[in-house]
């Protein structure tokens, strides 16, 4: 941001930029009102990779007015994340989108080639959770990395998980994705020297308190080196994790 | 009231009113009473202005009955909140309705010219907290306000938020409308040296809790002249930004 | 902000600015930076008028930092709120404070004259409401705004507030201190027609769970024109108050 | 309970009953045993008065088979509460039953002639609240209470209560049935000299949070004589109610 | 108050009251203004009997400005609730207050001989539901009834309370103070055919949240004509039983 | 687990097992891993007898899935909990399951003679709780117990309890089943010297807050030997149970 | 009981017994009126072993009165729990108990020789769980129970519970001792087959929230045969342990 | 771990181990158990590097305990995180640690040369919020990390974060530590593209509820890659960024 501040006012010196022009610059930041919606365009800008879209409480008709706009400005790359299959029946007829049942997401465009770090592993404590954890490995695989899934291995079989000690001895982010009691972070974070993002799902009944008994759980973890996201927040979690696996861009 | 309990007073002076009559004036208010709804009669006299139906809970046939009483009462202009598009068919066969889908809100008469001192600006976090921001914004309107609209500025994109800081430095009245975590309203009470009235919304999942989050957070802004409303209540604060925005009239 | 900016580009244009100096302009805030506290002078700059120091949590010696560096920058006046009585004791050794037991408030400097569009009216649910009322009839106050105090005007005894009708009819705005069931909010807001600023309070015991029942009384109240600040938030309501009773100013 | 152990223990001593026939009397109960319910036969013997069914969570079934075992014991006045309307008409087929639809009530047999001390007054703060609050008046009136009504008087429009303050300084008993920030048992309560039975209702939306702040509200009433039952709950208010109104009786 | 507006209108139309004095008439009400109390003579000149001053969170100076009050107004019998010992100790110096440690209450002028319909019972769980059972049988009595105490008849020894038995059955009103499950309300109710006033106590640990256990507990009993007052709300149970046990006089 | 590992690292020094193969055992559990679930193998091994399935939250699918694994691995004895109507209709196609609606339980296999040291009761509060406790009822029944039924036995009507004071006497382990105010567990709790298993039930409504109320009830039991399980877990309280009243095996 | 009852009735019946001393015979059960307490001398008759005094909210002269009743009436072994180290001190002085400081408890008495069916294992998640874990592990043994202490076990450090599996493959019942997220009760609950009492403590801080994470945790364990007791509730868990672990008893 | 189990099994398999040993092996992990508390000294094994022990809940004489067992095992460099100053008092007198009164940490040992990827950014909304920043920023440091601290840079005066952008835009990782309304995780979210650690405080009053407002606000954070951990944990977020910064040693 900075940088290009400092390119408008050497703009201004030369006058390459009348003043108004450059003010008008300063307040504007690349993004395309569609009146229901401030598309942002400044990440792409910025980065060139993939954008998101939040599917959930828009129209099919908001939605794809933003997949449009974002076309338009050669974002080739989007995902739209809880997105319903009604909606997304809808929008597959005016765009070619991968619709993916399991996680309510769909993809416009190639996934890219793992290129961060490490391996990033989503495990889940039970069967009930796949649909959450899915979204956090299909956001992470979107944004370039490699996954690895460890379904049902909650602690009620603490063998199923020890047996899978190897993958997570050896991962670079490790997503812990589980409703009810949510142990299944502890019991990963007192193994793993990762990295862990703890998910709580709203899986469970009667006092889980639809993910808050998990949600407490999990922040009460005494395992070090875990964080915790909303309930059944597979997208940040999954997007959280690029960003760890992507770490050594940033030396 | 004081000066009706004087008038009456005089006239029982004066022999004009009877002691019983005067004893019946001072224990009626102007109402109209259905059985089930008293409707209030009195503000009308009072302001000769708008007057509105809260119309969740309420029956088609009970609403319609209380715009026949309104009316009656030379009530001409009425709005109607919370009303389902169901209800609203079935009212607009008797009365001639405006039904605004976004906001579930119908008026009936004219939106009067603005003549408040300034502006009231509605602003929401995201493309979901709309139906919300046009119950607020619909209300304005119907009670003489002039209304800017700034939708989909959340805090994710900054940018957005701050490139419109000129309606924010020029508004009157600030109506922030969010969910989940509610950053909006501290954000823009930090830029504003307006009132601002923070709307939480419901919209968010697991955590949020139906808008405790974003309640939380609207109270507990750090941001100084920031007030607070029901979860959802955007009639709320469009009519308090009206009360706020005619201030002058009481000098 | 918009107008500081387009000065500093009119600079660049002319010369009288260098690239790097408007850069670090834009960037430079007028804030003083004392490491445990970066001290606001903004809005002295926009405002020329009263500073306010929040007490809690912060060491005498933090606060005497604090005013210090105020002092320096002009700002003369000065209200601190959240003062125990014994942090008091020791700053008085420095500066000339004044200190309001009731209130928890100390003051530098001269109460304005009030200058507000009309009166602003304090009134309390019971007696141990006082407190926090006085935090908010004194911001006011040192805002510039003439204040009415209705104590112990709860509904417990109607005819305490109603026989006050006068004072609430004539507001300009109202501030509602109550805690237990904060019904006193409600009924207010169904006698006065300008904005009234609840103030729930943590005064009660059992369920009423710190000042949860009266808030959340107050969040659902059924008469219109009533907004919430956090609990025992007296500042904040006088504050507010200031920015409505001082609208015209806006037109 | 006394008596009727004395009277089997003389029975045992005058050789009119077996030691193992007492001891079976004594254990007994008249209740009947239907697996899934045993119904209470109890009251009858001791009252000789009206007997109550409640409806929610019992198949239309189960229902019928509580009221053909009460039916065969004597019991000819019967109410069902919280009955939903089909089950209801499934019901109708088989017992010549009255149904109430706004209180979701049924009833078996005559409702009696009111023999109370006077008169039981159920208010509401709204519309919305009148299924609440007939459950409460049809239950008083099946116990034998004259009932008024007085709905809709909620304190947004205090006037509509006030002008209502004869029937409320005349009460033997008040319920005060209201939503949202339930206050209306509080001014209620400051106006009337007789027990108040507040019932919080789940009128309302986003922090009512489902009829809690109005619970949380009536339970911090500063009105002395008022206590509260469940939300909602209309049964309960109306039973209790009766008790009250019929004190004189145990003198 | 209908009769005494009646006499005033009389008063002006004999010409007897002018009419600016019959407005003052109509507004004022009989309190007195001590600025941080406006002490309520209404009940008095209404009732003639005793009155009570909420004593937590007032000053002994303010409540000797109370009593100072109340006693210049003729008014004799005074009752002191949830005042600490320490300040008991300073008022004992100023009025011939009786302080009584277990209910943290003092009471002026005699207590008065029981006039009520029957015997009000106040059972605890335990013993250390004691203080609160106090302030309740003291309130009781201080207002003309005669209590039985029934004190640690918990359910965990159901034959401490079936003992009983016969208070139980013979009470007017029974007041059932228990913390921890709270279950003594309903088992109590189960026995009981008069109104049955359940206290919640903060009397617990761990998931009793301070009461919330019992209250939640006693809202939800099985047990019909039971009502609630606020957790630790001796005070409010015992002056509603009295008004219960005064039922008679109404008629 | 320890016998397992011994014999392994004999086989590793007597030559008949590899170091590579017994690294691969030491890992290896007896578990089939179908992706969505990893079949939990081992506890059939260790004893031979019945194995649960959790339907909640799977797809018909996923259930036969896991049906078939266990069948070929010889586990002829399955439980199937949670299972909807719909989904038992889909699995009976494929496999000759019992279903029991009440319970929504189906069962596969022969349910075994009772071999536990005695009887468990089941009891319930009222009618409503009965699918809770049937699911108790029959998980116990599974596991070999005799299991004696006495339902609709709350507090409301205690003599309906105090009539079942031999069973409950002379049980083995009580499960307790109530909603509402859950008083149950601890009337039950004061008249039994066995292990009393509570299961607060969702039954209710109002401040029940889907078995919140009942929940903190029974964790605040003030009679001993009372543990808790989550709200509507009657498997968990059956296989307890089961466990308890299979102690002597452990001798 | 009902052999009781039958020899009253049978006395009756043979004259030995008069009506009205067999009337009184049924009403009085075996406690000791202390006024502030009901003495249960109930237990001692039916199970002539220790007893217990919670001492929480007692003063030392209550407590004294008791255990002197209780001595006088041959209740030679006795419990004080919850009791502070002040008042152990005040009772020290009357009488020779032993007092823990850990535990906060003092008995009166021998510790009577194991006899259940087996070991119980108390364990803890960390050394702050101890004083909790001791309260449990003093009453299991002061109820003749052998206990093996596994403290600091908790799942960070997943190896040091993993060897001590021996431990807790071979107890009798488990007693799982753990604050924060309470992840010790799944864990064990997964290795153990044995009935497993989980134990949630207020150890922990923030989003803790005084024992609920823990609480919640544990009640939502997908680990099957777990069951809870209150938050610090060790005087629970070792009284439970007790009874399960002497249930061939009952056969 | 694995690598550690085939050296102990090829040890068998040649001889060099008996069978017993290697299960003795097996079983036990490298810590020293002191009873009340089982000391781990595996990290230091696998990572030659710094150990923590959390000083909370533990008596200054267990801490001494915990310290000698570490230097004994070669433990040099020792951080104890929530030392009250009395206990930090008690042990400097047989320890040589440093004391940081601001954030309760004690070390024992060198602080090491910053190893990690970039900087760790440490920001808090306001100057009560150091103490739990210090914490975090101490522990970073201890584990080999250059500490960034921007200290009172709250949302309310958003310009003193503007003017640090430089700083977040070049963070590797950022801590975000805020109490209130939390939003300063969101805004610092909007403009770094690196993980960021929200950490909730108490900082607050009323409806702050002790950091769950912040907690709430920050899980519900619309910026993507912030997670969250328990409130007041500063120790959690500084050892998770030192893993995040640490991340390139695992490829």
């Amino acid at each position: 941001m900075i940088t290009e501040t400092k390119k408008i006012l050497e703009g201004v010196k030369n006058g390459s930029i009348s003043v108004d022009d450059a003010l008008l610059k300063l307040k504007t930041e690349p993004y395309d009102d569609l009146g229901y919606a401030k598309v942002d365009l400044h990440r792409k800008i910025r980065q060139g990779a993939a954008e998101v879209i939040y599917g959930a409480g828009k129209t099919p008709g908001q939605i794809t007015g933003i997949i449009d706009s974002m076309l338009k400005h050669d974002q080739k790359q989007i995902l739209i994340t809880r997105l319903s299959p009604d909606s997304a029946d809808i929008i597959k007829k005016e765009y070619p989108i991968m619709y993916f049942n399991d996680a309510s997401i769909a993809a416009i465009g190639e996934f890219p080639e793992p290129d961060g770090i490490g391996k990033v592993v989503v495990a889940t404590g039970g069967t009930s959770d796949i649909p959450v954890a899915e979204e956090a490995a299909l956001t992470a695989e979107f944004f370039g990395n490699e996954v690895t899934r460890l379904y049902d291995v909650g602690v009620a079989g603490l063998h199923r998980l020890l047996s899978h000690s190897k993958e997570i001895m050896n991962a670079s982010v490790i997503i812990a994705v589980a409703g009810m009691e949510g142990a299944l972070a502890s019991v990963i974070g007192s193994m793993a020297d990762c990295p862990v993002i703890a998910v709580p799902t709203s899986v469970g009944y009667g006092s889980s308190f639809n993910g808050l008994s998990a949600l407490l759980s999990m922040l009460n973890s005494c395992a070090s080196g875990v964080s915790v996201v909303n309930i059944d927040n597979g997208f940040g979690a999954g997007y959280l994790a690029s960003r760890i696996n992507h770490m050594e861009a940033k030396k």
